[in-house]
């Protein structure tokens, strides 16, 4: 094509594996915007081919001619394609495509967390072989721009620590539990009607999906990497309105948080529900929101919060890495920035703290039955494993009935408290199993 | 320098004129995290010349023999050197330097918001003509990544509003004033002798350095520019204790917001104080913390939150712009995004909407002899004007003293608004000035 100057206008050819719908939603917002990143990046971008095993379906948006195929091993040898962009999802195929592209020369954009966390290092190893680039920013807090800001931003600084409430699904979830007094299940079953969480929930409620993205995070943040399968991960299904309650009333929230701090040599990482004190801004990110804190020594605390998920959201941050590897193709500076922002041979593999060695404040709610020397019995066993009270809620009740009894602890060793509530869980007048959540008065830090 | 292969380490000299707080922040930086930069960037940073009219000082850092020079124009023309940092400050030389290393070929960082409000179309044009980068990430939030996120991941979705906290200082006595109960001038008086405000305040307190930051980020946000000398402006000078607190009654923080939104062809720009509900993230940003909420078209909300100033925080955006353009530089890639993300000539000069025609709600405060009557008077006048009331306020007196009576008016015009005001003002039972403060619901969108 040609401008009004005569010089030739190039062309990035771009590739699209997965049509659903965040890939619908990419290709309508380079439709919408295709005049902005023209000008953006003086040059245009062309989806010239959509993979996807339905090629039938009217998506809503507009595709010429003999761009839909279902071949997508085709799609990624095509000579003619400069940029591919999965989103299929999953390991297998999502994994065979991905490095076929690399090998190819291509540039790759995805959004799967689950591949980068599970196959990271021998995408990322490819990737930097053969000097092209990947961008990944869907894959972490849907649009926010967490991924470049710890690639690039925070580059000249170190990171001591992140937290992030990284799953929109789960925070939605405990938002409308304390919202409207509504338990879990029910929630839970209203989000899957509405469409806002999936049939099966379990990567997003179990934390899965949060470890997925904290390994990442911590490749990012602290030019290491932990072994993934060995994360702590809790996630939220046994989170009453009982709890939600109990929080409140000591002036905290329950988010579902993934953690990670640097212990010297060691890496502090863990996915579980956690209470935070209210006036924190984490404990105001509501709905399907995201947020990400992060604590540089030099920086100190930044957060950064969005929309977490959702077909447009997530469209704008696989655009703009469609556009900053189209911009590296057309400045001839492919590979400029390597995918974890450092040399991948120059990540160190650290040990993951254990649980057991964690030192953190709990609360701690007992279900007893309501009689004399009950709350001494308990305090006693917790006193004797080292862990003091640092206040204490217990509701009045008809006596002989079950009743909760509720502390909030000073800081404790996760193995002392465990080693106190086994044996406060077998005392005949507690009922039910003990429950204790985490609690982080200064999270992200 | 050899490496262990054999190759050849590639080094980049860095000048920095200005050798203040954050000069210094930057020089240490880059010290301790030599190692860091070097692993990233694969090439060897180096402060070669450090140009300030104060040679002698000890600033706590170690500084090379040779290193430090009075002779600012000379280190710009210094062909040994590849980048120019200027920390300098004010308009006038600083424009020179930066213009001249520009044109000896050199990427410049800055952190001169005013230079580049007042000077930027001329300073962002020679930096394209030369095909070299500036970096200004600094200018603006301090260590908060808001430049490069809005020139490069926001890049491919269309920007509808903008507002922030930019300005620390004012933050801080907001702040202070909301927990204390103290006065301005007195939380003012001890930010000073406390070295958290400057011995003239003028700019960060009236709102001058916020409109610098705000003509700032219209440009990167909305590919327009506006004429900076007609930016509505209005600092905080005049904010009482009793405002806050009736403020508080209402649901309200007052902050001092930097806010701009696209209207059609025109943009709607302002700084001034302003009230967000306490339920909003904005309205816990405290102390000297800056944060800075975007509306995108796809995207929706997404909030950048981070140390708005000081010597470390901010020297770690200035280094990461550095080591930016020390990449562009190892890669033949300079100028591969354009200081604005678009070219400039393509930035439209838009007119600003005419204040008197903001239509928004509004807080209103005036004091009053307690007389009957007198609150149906002033109902009166406002209900003339087209201005109508959503709730109300009026604290008890002595009968005959003087009492305040605060309102929280429906969306009305600013110029019914005045007129009003100008006819309540010469009322006999109102005494001083009728108070006014915009109220945001929904700052950033």
């Amino acid at each position: 094509m040609k401008k009004g100057s005569g010089v030739v206008e190039r062309r990035i050819r771009v590739g699209l594996i997965g049509f659903g719908t965040i890939g619908t939603g990419v290709v309508r917002l380079l439709q919408e915007q295709r005049q902005r990143i023209r000008t953006r990046l003086g040059a245009h971008l062309e989806i010239v081919r959509i993979a996807d095993i339905d090629v039938r379906r009217d998506r809503g948006v507009e595709v010429g001619a003999g761009v839909l195929t279902k071949d997508g091993r085709a799609l990624v040898d095509d000579p003619a394609i400069d940029i591919v962009i999965e989103l299929m999802g999953g390991y297998g195929l999502a994994r065979e495509f991905v490095l076929r592209a690399v090998a190819n020369g291509k540039s790759v954009v995805t959004a799967n967390k689950a591949l980068l966390a599970v196959h990271g290092a021998e995408i990322f190893a490819a990737v930097e072989a053969a000097r092209v680039d990947i961008g990944f920013e869907a894959s972490v807090g849907g649009g926010i721009p967490i991924i470049r800001t710890l690639r690039e931003s925070l580059a000249a600084d170190r990171n001591l620590a992140l937290c992030g409430i990284v799953n929109g699904t789960a925070n939605y979830i405990l938002s409308r539990m304390a919202a409207d007094g509504s338990e879990f299940a029910d929630v839970l079953a209203a989000a899957q009607a509405a469409g806002l969480a999936e049939a099966d929930p379990t990567f997003d409620i179990d934390g899965i999906d949060s470890a997925h993205k904290l390994a990442l995070l911590i490749q990012l943040a602290f030019e290491s990497s932990v072994e993934f399968s060995q994360l702590p991960v809790e996630g939220i299904r046994h989170i009453t309105q009982l709890d939600i309650q109990l929080a409140r009333e000591f002036g905290y929230a329950i988010k579902l948080l993934a953690i990670a701090k640097v212990e010297g040599r060691r890496i502090e990482a863990r996915v579980h529900p956690t209470m935070v004190p209210r006036s924190h801004l984490l404990a105001d990110v509501g709905g399907a929101f995201n947020a990400i804190a992060v604590e540089g020594e030099a920086l100190g605390s930044s957060i950064y919060f969005g929309q977490g998920a959702g077909m447009m959201p997530t469209a704008t941050a696989v655009a703009a890495d469609v556009v900053e590897a189209a911009r590296n193709i057309l400045n001839g500076s492919r590979g400029r920035v390597a995918p974890l922002g450092y040399p991948l041979a120059r990540q160190r593999r650290v040990a993951l703290k254990p649980m057991a060695d964690l030192s953190t404040e709990y609360y701690l709610r007992f279900l007893v039955v309501d009689r004399p020397n009950v709350l001494a019995k308990i305090a006693g066993i917790l006193g004797k494993h080292r862990i003091s009270i640092a206040s204490m809620v217990q509701r009045e009740s008809e006596a002989g009935a079950e009743v909760p009894i509720v502390m909030h602890t000073h800081q404790a060793r996760e193995r002392d408290l465990l080693a106190a509530l086994a044996e406060i869980a077998v005392l005949p007048v507690v009922h039910a199993k003990p429950v204790f959540i985490r609690i982080e008065n200064n999270p992200g830090q």
